[in-house]
């Protein structure tokens, strides 16, 4: 079983977003590494740039159609309900998709979510027959009413946006999971580096959504394959059960006895 | 480029612990699965019981072969430099290999290395021609000097064996890997999950050793599978130069200007 | 200059919640110990019990005139801006007093404020003249919106009411506290140990509010008297200006030269 | 009880370096705003300035006949056992005191003990008479040397001198403790801020020895201060027991029943 968003199965538990690669080939080859069902892009640049966006969305067309992917808009610069839902409206005729990423932001050094506006605009935005996956925090409260309100998951950050600190508090993680059990959980900001990626999923999550980790590194091409592995692995690990940590240690090879535990 | 030991040239960066799986099937199936190319087994449990070792050995001998895996005995069990050498001697008579993952245990709860007796059982053992693999504490002084006496490497801790407790002091492994950037560093016990595995790989170790972490879990093909693709992501994500952690956001998405940052 | 809370200053930094003692006598102590000039109360339970209190009001009431120390009502138990409003306008008849501690609670498991039906209660209370001191998460938005509304203070949670986790997110902590320099903000839950206490204060916290951690702990008394002195610490250390973490060693004992820097 | 270190009892845990204060008055004041009864300083630099030390030794003798404290002269800049003897020998005629705080360093970088050297001067010098305190890694068999060979006691880093990172490896820690009940363990260098310290002795170490949080900070008087009142909150919470930490809340105020858990 895969990642369910909306009506949607999809093999990969990557999201990629696709802002600030060094060059168009790069983008498309990063996409194609990834693997990503999953592709995000800001609706203000693309839409703000007219016809001269370098053909940026076409770019992200094809590599979607490789492997089959879909675009996720998102509502990146927005401060307000009002502003976010009129993006996502344009994006919809633009994009040809109902999917929409909810960015509403209260906080403009930190980019952290406005839970407030995020909230307003998530009904609004399922009332107009939109599949909403919210950026948010971490709050259990705001989750549940986003979910109470429709939206198709929940995408809390790790961290700040761009800041690659990875997962800032995984008590709060660990929560949202055990709360909403049934509920897509999505880790969406934040995350620096696979392992942080694989943690994430490790926890319970169903996938995670970056993009600076991969865009602005040394080799976005490598490092998108590299976290792909890396989430793959951390879901593996999920199913598969790991070993609880305790503080003594336990020898793994026993001095005496049979050689297996059977 | 791969994993160093001695003068051999490995692909896979992992290495994978022989002991405590539910079945041979189960043992033999995991070790393709990790595609592990250095296979640990205890000395002391197979001399102990003799040739009623339920074709042990053997299995891992033939899942060696498949994948081009070396055997590297381990003197599990030992608290002296005495016991490890005569240990170690038997093994390179009977598995007719010259790699010996040293362990002389000084501490029974923690199952801790003792720095004293692992360091004289080094230096013998390298006077005897072995390629020698210390299972060791994260201290600098003690790893300058086993290097000093002529190991292939240094293996430390990330935490007690068979613990799942993960990097327990990520600065003090920084610090080996910053002081010896030529000699070939594997994190060799403590490991819980993949997440962790990728993390020692990002801080530019070479290569992670575990077993419990495997064995003792729900499921240990899968897992297998999972720690051989968190340890390739850790690798890859350390060669591309992940970005650097910092404290405010950074929008991946700027709201205007071009697409790309050529 | 010590804790300002709506027009008064303060000398102790340490707020003292005064539920779940061994006895009467072991809370006075407490209380004295401590040296707290806020003490909290729970309204639901005090108002529910009525006159049969044993006393419990007069207690606090007593130990409070002999340090000069301030009522604190708080609405825990509050699920609803309308309940919370309600209760705290009872406080005041009752207790004589236009400080409210206001909780209103939107996860049972882990107590998490509700931000909605908290900025909502906090707008209603500040109209109806009273200084009030929310309990909230560390979302800085909401932060914001209840300063914006006329709030006396923030008391951002460390980690879940009585799980004596600590600060589970310094960063988001931090933030706070840059982007309000001038608001009086105090940890309040969450803390277990007065070396937590400490943390909050040489993050420059003006305060720190606790119950189960003095309440429930072996010697309340005792570790009264050790908050004290921990947030005295800290506060101390913040002011004083600490040195800065860094990677490497730097000798506090140079092997020559004069022995003072000056 | 107090700090037990050989024959003497001491009021105060906190034991202060005497190196790298703006000035004369500053040390002496900080000395005694400290309280501290055990107080290091340098032999390699006292030595070597001769009479020409700006009443060094003078001020720290005043300032220790004050407060009944004794002088802990330590062996700072030694990089060999021979030379840690030496000099040890030297300290004990010039300062008319058997205690030593015995450095033996093994890296220059981050001033790291060298495991080796130091055993083999500590064994030297407890032969020789003196109360040694080894300045030590916290591994645990080092440790056990160390106490086997007639150390007065243990004194782990938390973390490298002067790097004001605090505890990097609180899990050694508490095993140290956990081995060696009855042992005087006192955490030596690393620490940064009053809450590091009574965390230190939260673990239930004996003591906390610094000089860097002082010294170098920006008011070393008020910052000593600030020390003592946390090592004394520390040990106090220690000896009061303090609540164990959880993964739920647990409410302080229970909305019904009575007011006291009698």
């Amino acid at each position: 079983m895969g990642l369910q968003i909306g009506n949607h199965q999809l093999d990969s538990r990557f999201l990629l977003g696709t802002a600030g690669y060094p060059s168009p080939a790069i983008l498309a080859e990063s996409i194609r590494a990834s693997g990503a069902q999953v592709l995000t892009l800001g609706l203000k640049r693309t839409l703000g740039t007219g016809a001269r966006d370098n053909g940026f969305v076409q770019i992200i067309r094809d590599a979607a159609k490789d492997q089959g992917a879909q675009l996720l808009p998102n509502t990146a610069g927005c401060r307000s309900a009002h502003e976010a839902v009129q993006l996502a409206c344009m994006a919809r005729e633009l994009l040809d998709t109902a999917w929409i990423k909810l960015e509403v932001v209260g906080d403009e050094q930190l980019l952290a979510p406005d839970p407030f506006e995020l909230l307003d605009a998530a009904a609004q935005l399922v009332r107009l027959g939109f599949t909403v996956l919210p950026y948010c925090t971490d709050d259990l409260v705001l989750g549940q009413r986003l979910l109470d309100a429709g939206c198709a998951g929940l995408m809390p950050w790790g961290a700040p946006i761009g800041s690659g600190q990875g997962l800032l508090n995984p008590f709060a993680l660990r929560a949202l999971r055990a709360r909403f059990p049934a509920a897509t959980l999505i880790v969406d900001a934040g995350i620096g580096a696979p392992s942080q990626a694989a943690q994430a999923m490790e926890l319970g999550f169903d996938g995670v959504l970056l993009n600076s980790a991969v865009a602005l590194c040394g080799d976005p091409v490598r490092m998108a394959a590299a976290f792909a592995q890396a989430i793959a692995a951390g879901r593996a690990a999920f199913e598969a059960g790991p070993i609880a940590a305790q503080d003594l240690a336990v020898p793994s090879t026993p001095v005496s006895g049979r050689p297996f535990t059977l």
